[in-house]
């Protein structure tokens, strides 16, 4: 199996419901350092799994509706937690789709499978993977 | 899936036997920088696999036990070498056994697999995963 | 020149007032990683400039104020935009009174400087140095 | 599983060959940070999946002959671009090869599987894994 | 003293001159990661030393010179061995024009320093700091 | 001012004298990751401060005298404790001695400075800066 990872990151607010988040059901937020898995079982005929400058453009783009919000008004995340496994799981299915979609060129159409990993601090990380 | 991580240290003295270890058969000692992950296929209603606040206690509790010790002199270890593989599968059973107790809250009791990678330098490091 | 340096950190929302900021004139957030440095011209009898213990029990209490928290309601910070700048020289400053105070001990008296580093992502970082 | 990681690197030039490579069809070069991951059922009676003195020995003879190199030169790579993923690969059967051979000793005749990544900058990584 | 830091980095091939460089005289390759750093005494009135966003905007065009190209055959380099420390100089030095040509905005007319930090692999960097 | 670092690492166990150390009393061990800091106002005609390689091998056999061992049985560090502060002092004096008994080149009888950190864990590390 081939895997090509990049890096972006996000800086948000947000806060959570729920007892067992003591202090952070305050209104906080953070820096997500935002790892893209694309995983495939082979190669295309020049070498790489995806374009890593369009899968960085298309990530780019899928960070770009969190990125320098308040996620606590962003509608389409009502009702949910906006935790580090939940932004994780929303990323890699936008990307899903956007590999589905034919956005990640070729070699996106071929992609095995989905990994997002959102660093929330040098102690503390969370990561969502999924099929295609 | 998802997966989530924390990290902790320890600092900790031992000395190997075997001819393979060369110089490391001396008493010499070694801070491991350790990651657990705790994996589950799906989050709960708070959106979470597992409180990190908890999981962070439980590993640091585990921890204590070998934290600013000499390992030879550890009886619960006798008889093996405390090597970072090794240690990674104790510190994962012990976490292991903490989530099937209930000590994690009902996530840990959902978990599918723990993982526990110690780096040992930033050039080596080793890891053990299993499921529960 | 002896320098111990320690490492925590926060989590907090804010935005900030001026165009120079774009988007992020929106509340958002950010993780800021901490590292305090302690530097003096000698060590101790021990051996060391100030006790990592004590020293990271005081760093934690200082980051306590800030963290998890809505920076744009803490009324000690009105008026100001809370930059990465700016929080460094806060961190700073409240660690330097301790230090005076007494609060790290002997060794915190004898402090030539001490530099606060806020990294705001992977790619970004920012820092305050004062003596004392 | 257990799994051991060792980290060493390269400094390669070379040059891409098709339009989606954009300016990384013109001669170039990269550090690449090698880390390979050995992978085991089971560890030995001295506690290890392999010798990690042995296994550093055999992954920097790999390396050396990649080394300081302009890889377009190299006849055993022509015909294809040596794209992170690529490289990733050949690294990964050398060792797979040298493993098979007994290089790395009874533990790398039991080895499950073999992943090695390589980080072509602190924002892009790929890997390559297979079985044994 | 105020600093701030952003990261970025190049991929470049090139050799070197000299029997000191050993296999380094031949045509290699290195990715930079390159770190920018400018300090100032005081920030300004919106709480910063300079415009993150319009620094690594100068950055990259800075490196957009040097990045995807063999620097033998950069004839504005000829006649000096582009090690990791003339690199960081000249990074440093074209930074420091481009600040005093007000690229930077007011706070880079107030600048005190420009240190610029070349990353070659994960055991080696070299650095570069001039005053303006 | 231009700077070389290179980066190694030792594997000691040690205790400490002094009940602010709490259980670093006990035998215990550390993972000392050593950045060597080798600081020049100038580079020499091939454009470097020192020659990395020749560097690297001083640095290699200065931590060989260290590595593996239980650091409370070398005389040479009887009566003190090897503080994280300490060993960066001794690392930094016995490179300064290397330097000016020529084992650097000349480029090592022309440094202004050698600074010494010592990372003792992903949290916590220390330094010594002297001039030569």
């Amino acid at each position: 199996m081939f895997k090509v990872t990049i890096r972006d990151h996000i800086m948000i607010a947000h806060s959570f419901t729920g007892e067992v988040f003591g202090p952070a059901q305050q209104l906080h937020g953070a820096t997500f350092i935002v790892d893209a898995t694309f995983a495939s079982t082979d190669v295309d005929e020049n070498g790489i799994v995806v374009d890593i400058g369009r899968a960085s453009e298309r990530l780019r783009a899928v960070l770009a509706d969190l990125n320098y919000r308040n996620l606590d008004e962003d509608s389409a995340l009502a009702g949910q937690n906006t935790t580090t496994e939940v932004l994780a799981r929303l990323i890699a299915d936008r990307l899903a789709d956007s590999a589905n979609a034919g956005d990640l060129g070729p070699g996106g159409l071929a992609l095995a499978e989905i990994e997002v990993t959102l660093h929330e601090s040098h102690v503390a990380w969370a990561s969502y993977s999924r099929s295609l």
